[in-house]
């Protein structure tokens, strides 16, 4: 089922923003029992993503109307949000009046294997780097060439998940994920000041070791550093949390820490979706 | 007129990867009698784009006729080329099979004022900062939130253009135009090795330099250089040349290069679109 301004529909006006411009933002959320699965934590990510792009937020009632009815058979799925501009003429000047499109589809859950979340997954360092540009960092809007063209680096069976650079050489995240690692029993992940999206997951991860009471230390750092790593894992929003196992010829074990967020991120999920 | 794969439509899937990741590219085409001009040199950048984000290029002679049957009946237009890389499921990674999906739209051409071209215009510098990103500087891609953003800075008919800097201090261009400057008789302008877009316009006048025997300076630089110019100039598709008379409170006067080169680029539009 999809909708599009509250009419199920398939089609959007060629004339959208979020196609000409990529003038938009979007939401993936796990959908578990018909209940979007932080589903608050995701609606205040668009609203501050409509603040930075200055894009109208809708009418809030409406939308959580919206996504609960394309959701509510679902047992298990992804409903995806996304939030153009709306409509404009050509060029970059925004239409006086702004009429956002909102477009709410519902996927199947992906079907990844269940090892991938127990024990681990293997990942490459992608070519493409992530661009510099603090303006448009941490936003999950629609401008995603970058990730595009890094997840075409590989394909097949043999990576789960490629890490991406940025143009200065620094770990910043997955090409879907965020990316944390722990040396020394220190919780470490890149800021995302220049670059990268600010992942529901991620924000969510941040809360839980600060709910345990372990410090993160949230700074650059290279590939290097990544490698010497004890542990590390990948999140986002729909596959939860991956342990990485095996980052091209470089191997790590699961350790205490990626598991201990897993029982503490699975048990908020329960809480979240009403199944606690 | 709109044509979608060849079809009198004004709608797309909302699964087209044009709209869900900005993974596509765009040109926009002035046309003169229901001939688009410039028309081999703009297909020429489109086959290049599709190159580097490999997309599959169209049928050329297929793509040729559409746009020429969207544009044959406009005394004075604009067409635009939208290619995407076609409908897709949810996440980065791109179909097996790619069927882009081509959307050709007519536009009227938009009623500058004469006064433009011959006198000049007022321009801004922008806060909004383009980033840093080789791997797509260059290409007219649909991932345009920068340009979305600077353009919205101001309304108004106090300035024409804005003056985009990159996140390192150097001017690159305007939101929707190249720009170029005269000092001591050389020309200037910036690389488009790390941002910013390699327009046609931009081609045309690094060719008509060439041919009058000019010589350019390609390098980086900063607004202090610019603001001490002797002569500048925006320049796109659609609006050819536009002298810059004032950018913020410094005053500027249309010199000898660039009415030479509208004088050129006028001669070569009148050979291209065969009224010469």
């Amino acid at each position: 089922m999809i909708l599009v301004n509250g009419r199920e529909n398939s089609h959007i006006n060629v004339t959208d923003r979020g196609l000409q411009y990529g003038d938009g933002l979007f939401e993936t959320i796990e959908v578990i029992e018909g209940a979007p699965v932080f589903f608050q934590v995701h609606l205040q990510r668009l609203a501050e993503g409509c603040s930075r792009l200055k894009i109208p937020f809708p009418d809030i009632n409406l939308l959580i109307h919206e996504v609960e009815l394309v959701c509510r058979n679902a047992p298990h799925a992804v409903v995806k949000i996304i939030l153009t501009r709306g409509p404009g003429g050509r060029g970059y000047s925004q239409p006086v009046s702004i009429q956002p499109t909102r477009i709410i589809s519902l996927y199947p859950f992906p079907d990844y294997p269940a090892n991938f979340a127990q024990d681990g997954v293997a990942a490459i360092f992608c070519v493409t780097r992530l661009g510099i540009n603090p303006a448009l960092a941490g936003i999950k809007h629609l401008n995603r060439l970058e990730q595009v063209m890094a997840r075409s680096e590989w394909s097949g069976p043999k990576f789960q998940e490629g890490i991406m650079l940025d143009v200065n050489g620094n770990v910043v995240e997955g090409t879907m994920t965020n990316l944390f690692y722990i040396k020394d029993s220190l919780v470490h992940t890149a800021p995302i000041i220049s670059s990268g999206v600010a992942g529901v997951m991620r924000g969510i991860v941040l809360k839980s070791l600060s709910d345990l009471g372990l410090p993160l230390i949230e700074r650059e750092y290279g590939k290097e550093e990544l490698l010497c790593a004890d542990e590390c894992f990948f999140c986002n929003s729909v596959i939860g949390i991956w342990p990485i196992l095996r980052i091209e010829d470089v191997t790590f074990t699961k350790g205490a820490f990626t598991t201990l967020l897993q029982d503490k991120i699975n048990a908020l999920k329960q809480v979240d979706s009403g199944n606690a």
